[in-house]
């Protein structure tokens, strides 16, 4: 089966894919429009996937099925534990889209599957141990070993974002202070630029695009071209960011010794800007050995991650 | 095949037992003597197996061996390539002893072996993803995932002791400073204790027992026995291991999800004096669907694990 349809679904847009061996032979992106409930959004990729078959002259039984859904995910028995995003809760993903396509349907995580196609076809090809994270609105890994994701006990190794480190001061989302995430991620870098500008009363070039008390509007992106401009708020911001992220990624790679560590996501467009702290502090946070032996670089396969990742692990998975 | 031999190498001297099924029907020590060399240490650990397999009436060739080596091990080759304690560099302990015993010969790490040991038959059982940690001379963690051992690149997974925490101010053997071992050890224990009676002055029952400048003799052993006076010095250097412990442990179970963590290694005997604090600061520092589904307990097979995992291994190694 050289065909694989590929299902990414994040909170706002569901991009599906349809995998010609290694090539996206046709794409396509809808809404997911989460407050209509799975059902409908089920309806509509399955619409979708025959609408990209047709167009490519494949056969409807000639494909199989994977999806990336953010949240806790039971892969095994493919089921959504809870998706907060999505406001899913125990949603037997594979079983209705199965009822719907007729052919085999796998799913995992969204960051997962992200991982799982830089790992095979992206910046991780060719490499043994992989460990990809992805800086989006939050902070998440995972690893594949060998060509297979690792699990750990209930599917849930894997959470860097999670790491309380001791000289983080913020409050987590999750109930704890001082996660990994509430800095290095999206979020965490405009969060950082706004505590300098408005709570230090740092001069920044930030101050003028977004006026507005708690400068609303300002993302990570911004902090990039603020950067670029030589603002100092902005070089310290992404330069805070890279330490503690490389701190973080220096114990995930004490604990799993991975060959390549590939950084990822909406915020790592920051490019060499977050990068080239992030290596500074592994080298200086780890053991030679380690730091001799390992690359850092960024993601290869850009937003068609995803996808490419779902649509491989959908094929393993029927071949197993 | 039901006999197999567990060599565990020690820096000191070296256990050798003779596994019948689950039960330990043999065993002796004898001194590593490491300054004669490793081919005076494989004669040695031969004519002892030989020795222990007449008592018990096996024939020397329905055996498998199985042997726990300290260092870098490249356990698929056979060969020990960097064992500081025994001054070894790339050893092929697999081929030599092969020679000697004509019969299935595996090694690993003494780390791992002592994991495996626990994972199989001891606080792991039955359990299917066992983080252990062994607090000694130095701290090392080893992860057993459905009775598989995990290794990583370079087979350098794990070095949990190599951690460099923000609050830690010790300078480590490795070169970097911080390191979660300098601390969490009982070298680090009793460094702690006398950076309390020696720099800071505090008032301690150790300053009685140990009177000498720097405390020359005193051990982590000694330490809890303080504790158990109810002395403020070692009750504090214990609470504060215990918390720098746990927060390397929640950042391990952040990364491996295991179901249980068991604490083992000389250091280890601090038992609850120790393990209470380190599960407080895990309590406070993972998220609670980590923590909630974990135990942390101590390991159960005291000095024979090593010796028990180690004929394991070897016998699942002849097996795979």
């Amino acid at each position: 089966m050289s065909y694989c349809v590929g299902v990414d679904i994040g909170g706002t847009n569901t991009a599906i894919g349809l995998l010609d061996g290694e090539r996206v032979a046709a794409k396509e992106s809808i809404p997911t429009l989460a407050g209509e409930g799975p059902d409908s959004l089920f309806d509509r990729i399955a619409a979708t996937v025959r609408g990209l078959l047709g167009r490519c002259g494949v056969p409807g039984d000639a494909i199989t099925v994977g999806m990336g859904v953010p949240g806790f995910i039971d892969q095994e028995g493919g089921v959504a534990l809870n998706s907060t995003n999505l406001r899913w809760r125990d949603v037997p993903v594979v079983a209705r889209m199965r009822e719907r396509l007729g052919v085999p349907v796998a799913i995992d995580n969204d960051v997962r599957m992200y991982v799982y196609g830089e790992a095979l076809l992206g910046a991780g090809r060719g490499v043994r141990h992989v460990l990809g994270v992805t800086v989006g609105t939050g902070l998440a890994a995972a690893l594949v070993s060998d060509g297979r994701l690792f699990y750990g006990g209930g599917s849930m190794a894997g959470e860097l974002g999670h790491i309380p480190l001791e000289s983080i001061p913020y409050r987590c989302g999750c109930g704890l202070t001082g996660c990994l995430e509430t800095v290095a991620s999206a979020t965490g870098i405009a969060r950082q630029a706004r505590d300098l500008v408005e709570r230090d009363g740092r001069a920044s070039v930030l101050r003028e695009w977004f006026p507005g008390e708690g400068m609303p509007g300002l993302t990570a992106r911004d902090v990039s071209r603020a950067y670029d401009e030589g603002d100092a708020v902005a070089i310290e911001v992404l330069r805070r960011t890279g330490e503690q992220l490389g701190r973080g990624l220096a114990y995930a790679v004490t604990m799993y010794s991975p060959d390549v560590v590939l950084v990822g996501g909406g915020a790592a467009a920051a490019g060499e800007r977050l990068l080239a702290p992030v290596r500074e502090a592994m080298q200086r946070l780890l053991i030679s050995d380690y730091w001799e032996r390992i690359s850092v670089v960024p993601a290869a396969l850009g937003d068609e991650a995803g996808v490419i990742g779902s649509a491989l692990y959908g094929r393993d998975a029927a071949a197993r």
